[in-house]
């Protein structure tokens, strides 16, 4: 199997919950893996000089319209959270926890946290929200709540998130092949395009 | 024919350029004429406090990659203007005047000025590069100068402009389908679809 696919995306973003339901089929048809990376966004607006989607006039009100409007194309369920957009901090650190041990596991996890808060509007900001979305998938709590306050572990996200800077994602979701930047749902056909291709 | 679907565009945007290229084809293939909006996102930018994408850092360098690829994609030429980005008021006043008249005219002069804008680099800032490019296409210079200067013209471009940001355009292409908003060159695909089946 060639060399996988990245796939940026921050937990709090929409688009980044829409390109999860699709990357790992998109990947698939092409024989790829995908790695799945989560990073905020927040960190990243810091060296950007952006703000969150809906903060913009005009454009805040044509994305709520729009989240809609994906959702039905791709075939998925969206409930927008009441509180948006939430901090991402404790489910990313999650996730590079579980993806040391078992990367299968950190990716049910990711999917889980995206369908609970897109697609059932659920507040998934606090611990108590993720050890209640992580012990259905036999995560204990006690080692979540353990993680999510090591220090290795928040270490490990902040290496991450500076490593994802240094790549050049500036937005969620963000796919890197074979060292090609794609930035938005919407180019998810360029990815399938591009895998196919080879590039053009 | 059905009711026309709106093109609105920056001359200074080379997601608009792309789009320009296909917008016609796309909707002559739903039996759909096109109104071409020329606007200007400075006045936009003023409410939505967002600034050119080039500005932003991390994006900006994304974008200057992804210009050449949607280009090649799309099989278009694509040299990117020394001054960038320019000023597109004389060019948008003149698209203006002319559709007044003859807005098939218009719609060529606007293909041309992108043409020369993005696919041979030119800077067509100044009324002098535009007549250079009207010309050919038979529009008089003095003609072109007066209406450059006209002052019911500055106000059509202000009422177009002014209607577009009540209409909730934010960004360059942005295309109304029926009351739809869809955003950005990468959207066209959804667009043609939403034109074949009415939406989702």
């Amino acid at each position: 199997m060639a060399t996988p696919i990245d796939f940026y995306f921050d937990f709090s973003s929409p688009y980044g919950y829409f390109a999860a339901a699709k990357i790992d089929e998109i990947a698939a048809r092409h024989k790829r893996g995908v790695n799945w990376r989560p990073f905020l966004l927040g960190a990243v607006f810091k060296i950007t000089k952006m703000q969150p989607l809906v903060d913009y006039p005009l454009k805040g009100d044509y994305m709520k319209r729009d989240w809609q409007r994906f959702a039905r194309l791709v075939g998925v369920k969206f409930k927008p959270p009441e509180v948006f957009p939430f901090s991402a901090l404790t489910a990313s650190r999650l996730f590079y926890w579980l993806n040391t041990k078992d990367p299968e596991l950190a990716r049910k996890f990711a999917k889980a946290v995206y369908q609970a808060a897109f697609g059932e509007g659920r507040d998934i900001a606090a611990i108590g929200a993720l050890t209640a979305i992580g012990e259905p998938l036999g995560i204990a709590a006690g080692d979540m709540v353990a993680a999510s306050n090591d220090q290795a572990i928040k270490d490990l996200l902040r290496q991450e998130i500076d490593a994802a800077i240094a790549r050049g994602v500036f937005g969620s979701p963000f796919v890197v092949v074979d060292g090609e930047p794609f930035w938005g749902a919407d180019r998810l056909d360029q990815v399938d395009g591009w895998l196919a291709t080879g590039g053009w």
